[in-house]
């Protein structure tokens, strides 16, 4: 195993910097490179979780910079390995100097998340929590850094192990009756195994089902914005989006697509979606334009309808019959735009026209800023976004996520099987494949490219 | 004195972040927010240049992260004061959260600089080598690493010392004449003083004249592009600056206006200053450009005057005269551009016509591409740059360079009040005077103004 380096501090010009370096030559090439202040003195003398002073010299004994050095020594490390971390300057030229000594040392560059990788290779932590120590870094909000955190520290670890535990349980039960196979026994009370089974699978469901809401709090609430065009919607948008847009691209470094249409109202992320504008037509170009809104609206969670107050359309009827249609089961705010331009009388003309619609409406004028504050408390309520509190277990990762759906397919089964009196040993397949998906979860069951495709996706020094 | 604390950090996401806190309660605000691994374990009992293992909590006993914290104490800190250097994870949010419960337990955000303010009051370091640190942080080539290490590691301070103590011998053989004033004595033999001052005349010479390369290496060698118009002067700037604009501009953070016109070339940086055409004309508004581009020609070190192969002006000799005059003392490259549009023999006609002009002369074609190596060549032989060795002491400080040149009069008015036979008293304040100017660069004269000049311009968190 080679010993890895990287400059895990942000990359720019700051007070100082931090290079860290992992493996079992990382005290001996530190050392290489380090002049202590106290002579005589070596890094290998120097006792883990201690500091000392000194400069970092080349081979031709130049002084590069005055630095900290720290040592951390296998197994009592992030990495699990022996670990120096140089506390250097932080120009850029002298991480960069540091750094090619090192590598002269025979150090190897780190990869992105090689140092995590690591810390889960040498069983410091399960797979989730690595992967929740990238969430962590990248946490933008209260909520996002709260379920990062709780994962990091084994909350949802801890889940699956409760989980993991009663199946194997289970399946112990079924492959007892196996053993005996040929007598035709059945040890286990299918009542109690289907009693069993059916918790295991609310407790899965529970966990997927909690998706919805860490997702959302991760990666945004995604709202469309439906309307013919001329409601108002860009002005809206624009609104939206600039308002409270320092808040979110403030961070450097962040690299989301969306990240422009991206907005952190009052603790909560919400991803807009501009839509085309919807009326009936012919015309082959636009109908394309309608049917992309169509999917937006399938992939949004909360749908802002605008209208125009001053100029209904003719086709309303039509409208909000598609658009209702479309937006089955989700929320939908109907907001009446330009409402400075009408008087009092004719809101409740307005109000008749919609007596059928059974969601929210709110009247506005996005240009003139009348009830925007109203139409951001309307979006946070339509989130129904729960509070995360410490130890809230809430899963954010798409692919846990995933290997959850799975899990909750195979222990399906086994209900079912269990309903239908299917054989042990295929009640046994299913409920192993169930323990197989949430091991994936944990890292239990592994593979370089589940591995290389959560890594990869960290920034390097971590 | 408050207790201060700043993200120490480069800004933004990282793998890993650093918050530093100095001052009287440094241990005492970090320990409120820091739950120990080890319980009953406190952050009073943790010795100096260690390092514990706990998590950041705020009132509501709630983890923020967990964290790495480092206690170094008075005075053996980089402020002489108590340190906790909180390394957490590099989340942005994390960062402000931690920083947040700082400041309610009552810390106070550091202003630029202040910590190596500190540093330098609690006499850490001098003024000299406080600069030195910003510079250090800033460097961006190894000539800028070398000289602000250099300076900080106290090279310049210790020549500074070296002054004072000859003025002080100086001053004082003086001054012991003026006790006995009344008696008219002269016990200071003035040959031997006039060699002495003489002496410390040239010392402060050579160091403010090292400024010359100090600042080049800094702030980039000034360099005019001169020429009529038309004759590929913007294709050659644009060439200069394009080619290899990544290394400098590759930098966050810096913030130098003239950043777009520097370029580091073989190792030194050139910044590239591009003027208005030359010609004789009696348009008023034309002769004003003119006017602004012999300004650039003064503030310039090396002048590129550029003329077009194919079409020679007809009053050649009227510029000729022109640039040389503006440009006395400086280093001149004649270049001929688009040498691939005229033939061989051309190029003997032309050199006939510039047959008084005594500077380097050089052929290419800007768009071509031909014999831009050889541009560069001369451009870096022009400079004139040495090469800086560990511990030769440059001057890079215009501050400095400022007090050295007043230092540099006082001392020459000593040296001319011995020729010209001045009484004592007045010797003694002209040597008292030049120590001033020298105990302003180390800080041993100093005021809040100049203080809060200087430190301003750090980053935060240093």
């Amino acid at each position: 195993m080679s010993t890895i380096t990287a400059i895990s501090t942000a990359p720019g010009i700051g007070g100082i910097a931090v290079i860290r370096v992992s493996g079992k030559d990382a005290v001996k090439n530190c050392n290489e490179i380090f002049a202590p202040k106290k002579k005589s003195f070596s890094l290998f003398q120097q006792n883990a979780y201690t500091i000392s002073f000194g400069s970092i010299i080349n081979k031709q004994k130049e002084i590069i910079d005055d630095v900290l050095m720290a040592v951390f020594r296998a197994p009592h490390s992030f990495t699990g390995e022996d670990i120096v971390e140089i506390s250097c300057h932080g120009s850029v030229f002298v991480q960069q100097e540091i750094l090619h000594l090192l590598l002269e040392q025979g150090c190897v560059l780190a990869q992105p998340g090689e140092f995590t990788q690591r810390a889960f290779m040498n069983g410091k932590m399960d797979l989730s929590q690595a992967e929740a120590v990238a969430d962590l870094i990248a946490s933008t909000s209260a909520a996002s850094h709260r379920m990062a955190l709780n994962q990091m520290r084994g909350g949802f670890s801890s889940e699956l192990l409760k989980l993991r535990t009663q199946l194997l349980d289970f399946v112990s039960l079924v492959e007892l009756e196996l053993d005996f196979n040929e007598e035709d026994v059945e040890f286990a009370d299918r009542t109690k195994l289907k009693t069993l089974a059916t918790e295991i699978g609310i407790l899965i469901a529970k966990l997927a089902d909690s998706f919805r809401v860490g997702n959302a709090l991760k990666n945004g609430v995604p709202v469309a914005l439906v309307g013919e065009t001329n409601v108002g919607k860009s002005t809206l948008l624009n609104f939206l989006l600039n308002e409270d847009k320092a808040i979110v691209s403030d961070i450097h470094g962040t690299t989301r697509d969306t990240i422009e249409d991206s907005v952190n109202i009052k603790g909560i992320t919400f991803r807009f979606i501009d839509t085309a504008g919807i009326r009936d037509t012919k015309d082959k170009i636009e109908n394309m334009g309608i049917e992309r809104t169509y999917k937006k609206i399938e992939q949004a969670a909360i749908i802002l309808w605008i209208l125009d107050c001053t100029q209904l359309s003719e086709h309303m009827e039509w409208l909000t019959n598609r658009i209702e249609k479309k937006a089955e089961g989700k929320k939908i705010i109907l907001v009446f735009n330009k409402i400075d331009k009408i008087a009092e009388e004719e809101r409740e003309v307005l109000n008749q026209l919609f007596e059928q619609f059974k969601g929210e409406r709110i009247y506005i004028s996005a240009r003139e800023r009348i009830n925007t504050e109203g139409l951001k408390r309307a979006l946070i309520n339509a989130a129904q976004l729960p509070d995360i509190n410490p130890g809230d277990v809430v899963v954010s990762n798409i692919r846990h996520y995933e290997a959850l759906k799975k899990a909750q397919e195979a222990i399906s089964r086994v209900v079912n099987g269990l309903d239908s009196g299917i054989s042990g040993d295929f009640l046994s397949q299913d409920i192993r494949e169930c323990m197989h998906f949430l091991g994936e979860i944990t890292g239990q069951i592994s593979n370089d490219e589940i591995l290389g495709n959560i890594f990869g996706k960290f920034c390097i020094g971590k």
